[in-house]
Order: structure tokens, then C-alpha cells, then sequence
């Protein structure tokens, strides 16, 4: 006889959405996404939380900038010099940046940390999927608001408001490659904290708070690959902590990070 | 009319394994996971990924260590004193290292590298869900080599012989929280490359190598939540490149390193 009860194991769906069009600046985003997983027959749904990759919402906010308008600095251009790359993109690297975590002309590495307090490099600068080889795209200026936006527009076309995640792919320390990692949240507790709480051994535990946002980040990349246009995913049956969120939650202060 | 064509969009449906029972040194790992997956329905398939956790692998392979038979060096001991932690862990941690990359008494952080490369607080040693509060529970020796015989064991078990990843939870730099990696690997290409591939303008793309190992371990704690009986996630449905495979690709060298 077969087993009907409802299933007793966990399990999280991730849906790439596709379809949207070439992005322009000041289109609705949250309304092109929602239309779009409508359209190939996964529209959202009320357990779901979205994964939009920043690429696209950069575009929606006109940050492509053309390297034609750009002065580098002496500055910039020294390095850029030393490096043997573009002068203009090094001038809008630091222009990003409210610090530099490692320059380093002979290796091209250059690690700053943005405004927004993202460690990585190039400021989240990077210059592929744009269409203009003269042009580059930068991190949106408060990507915590644009989520919150999407969200809003998503909620406006569908009467759901599901939790949104900007992302961005960044390497890491100690590691080689990259991954995907959270730079803007709306609607969902970034965190997931297990102190306190008992394990399998009924024993409390010690230390480990989860940053969920960073590991559905890293779960949408599997499906949003880079050299194909799916660029936004659908996580579909993770509980989650409803919360206004921000990443501010995820950024270790400078004062207590020992690797800046 | 309806369209019944094959969906055109990516998808990715991850699955937490539940009902092993506890994991006495020794057992077959492989076939306790084969047979739990047969049990709740969702028998092991042939495009399927296994996420294994670090702590029942360690487990298995006997890396429960009783405190009482640590005898911590001087060096150990005086940093347990000023950090005000148990010097037996203190030199365990000590014992697990190649090198020590952050100490602060101050702060309690010890951040070493292990002898297998990887770069984390108090070398991947904690101590929840070990039933003995007076244990701690080490990394295995050699998680590429577990992770082969995990696989191998399942192959015995259901004739399919699904990548391995064994997964542990490390903070990072500059980020607060902890996200699951990758730490011992078979079967599969830890890392996808996307250089010299076109992106959406068919512009040639610079520089994204994604640890896609790494991603799909921070997928698997989705579900595999801590403080659940959830040790094994299967991912279903991803496209990978078969490989033997290696965590050192994913380690970075220590003299391209710039944050040791």
C-alpha cells in the first residue's frame, strides 16, 4: 500500500528563471521576473525566496558606466601602469572603494573594500555581460534598497512578497574560485542562529550562526550560470525568518576582522 | 492547450537524507546512506550528487577523541590560560595544524591551517553533536580518500556511483556567520570554468573559475540543518564534469595567498 503521509524529509527546489529580456535602464524588475516564471510555468509562489544576480539590477539602475567619461587619476594610473590595465577601470575601482585591503601591481590584484563594506576585488567591478566593451558595471549604490524595490514590484504584479537576494560572485580568502555571496536582502533574517539551541545529543551548542543568505546565494549560482541567461533563481520550500534584512548583517566590522 | 515540451529552464532539487541511525567507528557509511534515501523514497538516481557532513564521516572513521587522553603541551596549555579554554582542545587543535595563521588570547580566535591545507578556526575540531562532552571530534585524515570510499561503498550498494562531497562548516574572512565547503571530494570537477567561454554578448569572459564544489556544499545545509538529524543531502539534477577529483584544487597555495 502505498505511502501517502506528507514526506518527513527536507527538501529545497531551485528554479533558473529565463525569458528576460535584454535589461534597460529604469524597466521594473520585480514585474519582468514575475512575469517571466509565470511565463515558463513556475510562478511564484508563497514558499519561495528569490536569487536576482546583480548584473541585471545594475542595468535596471543605469550604473554601466562608459570608460570614455572616466579621468583616472594619477593615482589610478600609476597603478594601472604597473599593472598593465585599463586606467579608467582602476580610477572607477577606487572611486568605489572606501578602503584598500591589498594592492598588488605585479599579481593585478587589487582587494578594496566598497562602500557598501564588501571585501573583494575590483570593488564588484567587472566587465563581462556588458554590452559595450568601452563600458563597466558597478555594484548598485544600496543594494539592500534595490531589493527591497524588486520585492515591492514582485508583491505589486503577484500579490506574493517573497524574501529577495541580490548577488554577487566574489572570491575568497584561502580559496581558489569563486562563489556566489549575498550583497542586497529584503524580507528575510540573513542569519539563521543555532546557539543555544540543542543538537542531536540534546547537548546546547556552541558557536555556529548560519549565514543563509550567503548559502542561497551559492545554491542559486547552480542554476544561473554565467555564460547563459538565467539570471535569477526561484528557491522554492526553505523555511526562512521573516525580517526587514540587510546584509550589514553578514559584514564582520573592520575593528573585529583580523584579515583587513 | 497545454505545452507539454521539456521545461527550458535549469532546476536543481535538493534532498535531506534522514533515519541513519548513530554512527559507530566503522560502519558502512555508503550503504547506511543508500539504504536511508531507499527508505524515505528517494532512492539514490543517477544524476544525483551526495553532500556527506564532516562530523558522522569523522565519526565512521573512529575521530572521536576522549579528552582525558590529551596531554597538552606547555605551548598549549598557556594560551588555554589566557584564552580561558580547555587546554586539551588547545593542543588537539595544536596537534591538527601545519601552521598557525591567527592567535589572539584576547578574542579566543585560533585560525590555523590543517595538515590537509584548509584554513579555519580551531582546525576544523568542535565539539556538539558528540555524545560525550569530555570528546571532540576531529577532521578525518584524509577526506578525499573517504569521500572515494563513500562512493565506493554506495556503487556496491546501488549500482550508481554519484560524486561525493564531505562538508564542514567554516567562518570566513571579512564575513560574519559560517557557511558550509567543501573539504574532501570524488567523482566530480570541483570547479566549473567559465574563462575563455562567451557570456550572453558572446564577448569572451575574463576571469570566473567557480568552486562550484563549495557551492553545493553550501546548498546541502539548507537542509542538513544542525541541530536535525539531516547528516546527507542529495542534489538532483545538476550537469557536472566527471573527474576523480580533489579538495587541493580548491585550496590555494600558500605563496598566492595573500591573507596568511
Amino acid at each position: 500500500m502505498p505511502d501517502n503521509s506528507s514526506p518527513k524529509y527536507p527538501s529545497v527546489l531551485t528554479i533558473g528563471v529565463v525569458g528576460l529580456p535584454e535589461i534597460e535602464p529604469g524597466v521594473n524588475l520585480g514585474h519582468m521576473i514575475a512575469e517571466a516564471a509565470e511565463r515558463q510555468g513556475t510562478p511564484i509562489s508563497h514558499d519561495d525566496i528569490l536569487v536576482v544576480t546583480q548584473k541585471i539590477v545594475s542595468k535596471a539602475e543605469d550604473r554601466v558606466v562608459e570608460l570614455s567619461s572616466v579621468e583616472p587619476s594619477e593615482f589610478a594610473a600609476a597603478y594601472a601602469a604597473a599593472a598593465g590595465r585599463d586606467p579608467r577601470l582602476v580610477e572607477l575601482v577606487l572611486r568605489e572603494s572606501a578602503a584598500i585591503v591589498r594592492m598588488d601591481a605585479e599579481r593585478g590584484v587589487l582587494i578594496t573594500e566598497t562602500h557598501h563594506g564588501f571585501v573583494c576585488a575590483n570593488a564588484g567591478i567587472d566587465m563581462s555581460n556588458v554590452p559595450d566593451e568601452e563600458s563597466a558595471c558597478l555594484l548598485p549604490v544600496d543594494p539592500d534598497a534595490s531589493a527591497r524595490r524588486i520585492r515591492a514590484e514582485v508583491e505589486k504584479q503577484t500579490g506574493i512578497a517573497p524574501p529577495i537576494i541580490i548577488s554577487d560572485t566574489f572570491g575568497r580568502a584561502w580559496r581558489d574560485g569563486h562563489v556566489n555571496f549575498a550583497v542586497g536582502i529584503a524580507g528575510m533574517d540573513p542569519m539563521v542562529d543555532y546557539r543555544g539551541t540543542d543538537d542531536a545529543h540534546g547537548r546546547t551548542m556552541h558557536v555556529t550562526t548560519i549565514a543563509v543568505a550567503d548559502e542561497l546565494a551559492a545554491t542559486a549560482e547552480l542554476v544561473t550560470a554565467k555564460a547563459i541567461n538565467v539570471p535569477v533563481a526561484i528557491i522554492r520550500g526553505l523555511p526562512y525568518a521573516s525580517a526587514v534584512g540587510s546584509t550589514s548583517a553578514l559584514l564582520r566590522e573592520r575593528s573585529r576582522d583580523m584579515f583587513r
